[in-house]
């Protein structure tokens, strides 16, 4: 759905009200609805409350697993996922019925399978059986499945992210350099990585006793998280150790400064287009 | 009182005296006590004594809750608190009496109400109390919680910083990218501890046994702190850390690069304002 | 061979074709192999196919250092460093043959000369040997050398990459920008390495025994890697780490943010010749 | 010394000489040993071995705190010492004998006073000194202290940076937007160590018995170090210290932010006067 950028806002925010009072029904409740129908930024009331349901639906669902808040509060966990389901299964007709509005352009039809078949579609539909099955099933493993695809939900938060598309945008435009920096840290990486394999492989064998195994290290010491699980201990290790984190500030932060750019790129177009929007005439 | 921009200066720095020779005893009181009325960057000499007296009184309360110094230095830590406290009442005292001249359109008795009332004004008055108060109570309990209220004194110097009110408006501005960069982020750490908690829930039931505990691991990896007293060791676990870490370097990236542009805007407006105040003709 | 911006392109990608049909088969061929052959940002076919290879060849020589995988695929990884040493050799002995069109302005003889003694045609010759020799020798030393040296093969993707040489010439330029940082990064690293050693070296002699030990602790913890192996336990040395680590952030960000922007300036120019190339006669 | 920009050059580097024959011995011998009295970046022939013997004598200084080394070549570090210390002597000996030159308005007996009262002219002094007391005095302790001094002696290649001046400057002007935003870091410190102090105070006395002592920690884990010798346990000391890790990346990274925009200010300012200077006529 991100793909069509020229929709025609149903909803006038200047008036509070629909563009016109000749809007059918199916129109009304599609201006609520959908993220697109707008033409200013932020979200109608409506679509609060799905934020809001889908936060909460997500909260708890990774609290439940905690064994012991899931024996504590297992019926208060049931009810909100069951409000929650059902909420969701209620949006998602809403959404499939007023599809038509979405693609002005296509059958009635066409434009619900269009809306049913699409990733957020899927998603939508998967999410409310996940959180229905559990009534059926009753194996454990399928259970734990289904429990962690419940957390998907928060990615129907992305519907209502005008913005991911622009960011999408500005980062392709820069993948080149992007590739280039992440070619670097990878070289420095497996230099690393090889260096410390040959230095303190016999020495250390569980931390250093092949490249693969280097390699969590050289990642761990180059993104500057160093947990200290494994180090260098020989004074050879050490010195190109020192010298791997010392380069790899310098060549890790470049993809950062990178994605930085292309990050306040893609809101500044973002900005401009939601003005040249609201200022349809000037 | 942050929100009153255009108080009218009654300290003339370039004359290094009042505005005009006309003032009463309160309004020369006022100039030397309320920053907002002088028309230049830092501090009156009364306000620069209000400072180190803050610092000094807080450095004790901390110094103190070392039993090792509390027992050495107890006489000592008890006069500098008094003194403190004495100089914070008589402080109190007379912002309260020049409350009238900070609030020029009100009486004198709303204009003092409405400082008592305000927040920085009950925090003084909190922070006396809090100093006294332990003469009269004996619980440690109580005692304790009187104690870590005493630092709570630093608070008062957001009084000072006129900087403070451009800094957060200019936050206010980008808040709708933060929250974007800070989505991001959450997104990466509940991926992180998803999978890990899928992969390694049962090998480390400690660290990754739930989605909860997870995301401690999740975020002290991702902030690059990486404190390593929870870390991955199957070889799956491994890979999943590792792409989290290297993701995570841009993605926490992303606010700071806001945070900092609007820290820089922040400051920019306020010299501006400085400089059209001090050149008010030109 | 990165010396040479302006060789003339053979093969015309507007026109999916060489530039003229008049073209000799050994012509064609290094249309096809040479990355300087052509006019626009990407790779050949032929080019991509080379990638793959050595990227494929480097990961089997990777995965082969671990035991496990080594003994459970031998096989298999035999027969793919067997045939990456057959592709490299054909494609050495193409680069060898075209040679004279890449340096047209000497003889043949002399053009191959050159290639065969240039870094990166050593480079192509010593891994072909470094594949292939394990067959003749059997000694457990030279093959563990042999081994590590296949990995090198990763280098000759330097070759593709002809925004290297802009780089390279960007950071030449604040080279003496970043060589006062880097100084005062030393500076800073000794200033904590011999606090430390002068305040905990006979409490901790193992870790700041003497300076170049404690200078281990100054990499890391500058860095803000912060393995936790070897940290201060007195007051005075947490004092003075806690400082050094604060003014670390400060002082080790400095050639980053230089770095950032000799990267940035080096592709921008990049980008401005490659644009000038495509548009010769506008 | 560094407070006179103005000095007028007597070496003539675009003439590869001085710039006039009628300059006297000691002029000659001042245009190689004073940074200052060449219009150019970078160093005179002379000035090149000064910096290469101040790093060779501090590293050997570092060295021979490692008692292995100090044992296996005490020998050659004791020549390299000798050697080093004489080569200061001659230096320091010459730097005063031309001193006048430096200070052209000053009268010689003065300007040789100035220069060895100057905290640089000291330091040289204090240098040679320690180099060559140790004939003298035996005991350890005060060999200890001579020792660590002699890596003082990198401190005498503050002389050449002229950017040095630059710098400061430039951070000078910027004071107040770095005071506040370590204003800000501060207070967050503080409110991470309280809380701590607050949560697990009694759970872990030796970590978070006091505020000091949480102070540690919170220092250690805002600039993202991390050692782990000390962390929450609890899950309400991990949520507050995963909140002060977040937030601290962004407050930590302002300084960074300003201090790198001074620096790049500084370096700036420095290449522009470098060029009015050699370009005096244009």
């Amino acid at each position: 759905m991100a793909d069509r950028p020229a929709l025609r806002p149903l909803y006038d925010e200047r008036r509070a009200g629909p563009v016109s009072e000749a809007l059918t029904l199916r129109q009304r409740v599609f201006a609520h609805i959908d993220p697109a129908a707008r033409n200013i930024e932020g979200l109608s009331f409506f679509n609060k409350i799905v934020v809001l349901v889908v936060l909460g639906a997500s909260l708890a669902a990774i609290l439940q697993t905690e064994p012991a808040l899931a024996r504590a509060y297992g019926r208060d966990f049931f009810w909100i996922e069951i409000s929650a389901g059902t909420f969701f299964a209620v949006e998602y007709v809403l959404r499939l019925w007023t599809a038509p509005d979405h693609f002005p352009d296509m059958t009635a039809a066409r434009a619900r399978i269009k809306f049913a078949t699409s990733p957020l579609g899927l998603l939508d539909l998967l999410i409310i059986v996940s959180i229905f099955s559990p009534m059926i099933f009753e194996e454990a493993a399928i259970l734990r499945v289904l429990r962690v695809m419940r957390i998907l939900a928060l990615a129907r938060l992305t519907r209502f992210s005008l913005a991911l598309r622009y960011l999408i945008s500005a980062v392709h435009e820069r993948r080149y350099d992007l590739l280039i920096t992440l070619g670097f840290a990878g070289f420095l990486m497996l230099f690393g990585a090889t260096s410390l394999y040959w230095l303190e492989g016999e020495i250390q064998p569980d931390a250093f006793g092949s490249i693969p195994r280097a390699l969590w290290w050289a990642v761990i010491t180059l993104t500057t998280v160093g947990y200290g699980d494994v180090s260098p201990v020989t004074p050879e290790g050490k010195m190109v150790a020192g010298a791997v984190a010392l380069a790899g500030i310098a060549l890790v932060a470049l993809p950062t400064g990178i994605l930085a750019a292309a990050f306040s790129d893609g809101m500044q177009r973002r900005r401009e287009e939601l003005k040249s929007q609201s200022e349809p005439d000037a």
